[in-house]
């Protein structure tokens, strides 16, 4: 029997309740699969800095450490934002688990499930065209980390900087990692960059074409970020895997999860080179609906799998909750944000949602 | 008489043309209020690289220094993109004439006109709650002209690095160019960053909540710029004064010229301290449409109200250019693009648009 530790993260807000019922399936489709999942909570966020003083205590880094991978929750809300920056939930503990563990892909699907098109902020025939885009950024380099990074100067001249850097390393395995998820998709790639203004998008560019020379299967295309966030708008279908650094990667992932107007249905995943990787829902811990039970567990349930298919290999036990998932929303098993206002009376409960889904494991 | 210099210069593909009902709605306008617009036109772009061997010959340069405003076309296209980056026109004119002139303030308004919401790329009922923004975009410092730039090292580890730089004289100059644009607009500052990585951003919320202060009336916010892309696509009427640095106003402008589905009807400003400026239609050359007479004057004719109204204070004779293209086009007077694709056999030439138009002045 395959074993496995876990280190479970619920967070803050919505965190706690949608993680309980993603343990719930992964219970069920570890005994469906004969899989041993072991699983060690560990305080961060919020919760954290309000028990143990620091978003990301040594004990939880330690655990982490210490498994096979990471189920993260959502962390943060109004309650820690007036804390300075480097203390605040989001940045101390997510910033830091990234580059401790070097987890530099990340995978970000973002798709327009059937019957759902009509959540999506894009024009009828537009979101009928199809959304079904996996973004790939790069998650611990660029300007996010670059050094140097500060302020100098007085008065008015007085200035800020910050360093976007990449090396060519670090673009290639983000690169391949990018071509190899096209394989298994629509084999296209489209790099985003700015190469007619920066360097460091002029290197991407030669980098990612160097790459592209092991997978003739696959098409290549560059786009500017500007016009890329234009063609997501009026085109989104042209998409299949979007390769992008750690900063357009922030903005282009959110511009695509909104554009299927359904948050809550989408996971995420960041891996380093040794398959360990952290799996998180791409929204956020939404403090206003959080301990109601309304909240969607199946981005949670959803990251429980890509955990499942990306660290541990156990591609049929990830193919069991995708299925499961698919069939729970074609049924209309639905939280209330998932369905026409006037029709919320009808919505099931977070729990509802996670019974339903194990039923059909 | 008022009297004054213009330097014109066309560009490309659709530029000349679309230049031309420009320069026709001005004579219009310029004897009916008394103005005299001295016009020389000057060669930019793949036509000066062409003819003179430079996207910006040093005469063009010096013709624009002797003028009081420099009315722009467009630049670029297919022939000149396997140029040296350094040399392709987009680059080699725009990014010296921003920086030479030290236009830092770019003003790109982004308006869904009553009649023409079925053209944004949004859902009817978020279209119809209205897009009217105005992103102020810094133009000429941040990661765009930041030093140093370069590549360095060796093999896998060798590696690109670009700065990302803002001081403090830069950031109050154009937050003051938000907080003016917004006390004649809806009075509302939205300012764009990524405060929770970037120390830039956070220098740049310092100095706006300072030159806040100086505008009691003025409401301000600050938004995360992967935020912004998703407020954007749902509730854009949230929206009024959008105020950016040079990079991500880059990406703010163009999507918010996206979601009115008319990139034809955008102008833009881009402003110095004197008053002196460059104002060039949103959208790009349109190598494809070009010559055929069809493509859209009207972003070039605001841009040309926008000079009137910016460089030379003409207030009077801009609001008439613009009364007169709300008037041509609640009067249905639209160039194919604009057109429901059934109707187009319908749709009017670039020249009789502008004739129209000025028939209203
Ligand atoms: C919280 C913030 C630092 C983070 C980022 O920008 O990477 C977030 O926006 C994300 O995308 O996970
Ligand atoms: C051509 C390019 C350098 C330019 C920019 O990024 O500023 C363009 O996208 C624009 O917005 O005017």
């Amino acid at each position: 029997m395959a074993k496995y530790q876990i280190a479970v993260l619920p967070g803050d807000g919505i965190g706690p309740e949608v993680m309980d019922q993603a343990n719930r399936v992964l219970d069920a489709v570890c005994s469906k699969f004969d899989i041993q999942l072991e699983r060690t909570v560990y305080p961060v966020g919020g919760y954290a800095i309000d028990h143990h003083g620091e978003a990301l205590p040594e004990s939880t880094l330690k655990g982490c450490e210490q498994a096979d991978a990471i189920l993260f929750g959502s962390i943060g809300g109004p309650k820690w934002d007036s804390l300075p920056l480097d203390k605040r939930p989001e940045r101390a503990a997510l910033l830091t688990l990234r580059s401790h563990f070097d987890l530099f892909s990340n995978l970000r699907p973002a798709k327009i499930y059937e019957g759902l098109a009509h959540l999506s902020p894009l024009r009828v025939d537009i979101a009928q065209s199809g959304v079904d885009v996996l973004v790939v950024r790069e998650l611990t380099s660029g300007i996010y980390f670059g050094q140097p990074k500060g302020l100098e100067g007085e008065g008015e001249e007085q200035y800020a900087f910050d360093t976007m850097r990449y090396s060519k390393r670090e673009i290639r395995r983000i690169a391949i990692s990018a071509f190899d998820a096209a394989m298994k998709r629509g084999k296209k790639v489209t790099s985003v960059d700015k190469a007619n203004v920066l360097v460091c998008s002029r290197l991407w560019r030669e980098v990612v074409e160097e790459v592209a020379k092991d997978y003739t299967e696959v098409t290549l295309e560059h786009i500017y970020i500007d016009n890329a966030t234009m063609q997501l708008l009026c085109d989104p279908a042209q998409f299949d895997v979007m390769l992008c650094s750690n900063l357009f990667g922030d903005i282009i992932s959110d511009e695509c999860a909104m554009l299927t107007g359904s948050m809550g249905l989408l996971p995420s995943a960041s891996i380093n080179g040794d398959g360990f990787g952290m799996y998180e829902p791409a929204g956020g811990s939404a403090p206003d609906i959080a301990g109601k039970g309304i909240a969607n567990p199946i981005a949670q349930i959803l990251s429980a799998s890509m955990m499942l298919r990306y660290s541990l290999g156990e591609e049929a036990a990830a193919d069991a909750i995708d299925a499961a998932v698919m069939k729970t929303l074609s049924d209309g098993v639905l939280t209330g944000e998932l369905m026409p206002k006037e029709q919320r009376d009808k919505a099931c409960t977070t729990e509802q949602v996670g019974t339903y889904l194990i039923q059909q494991i």
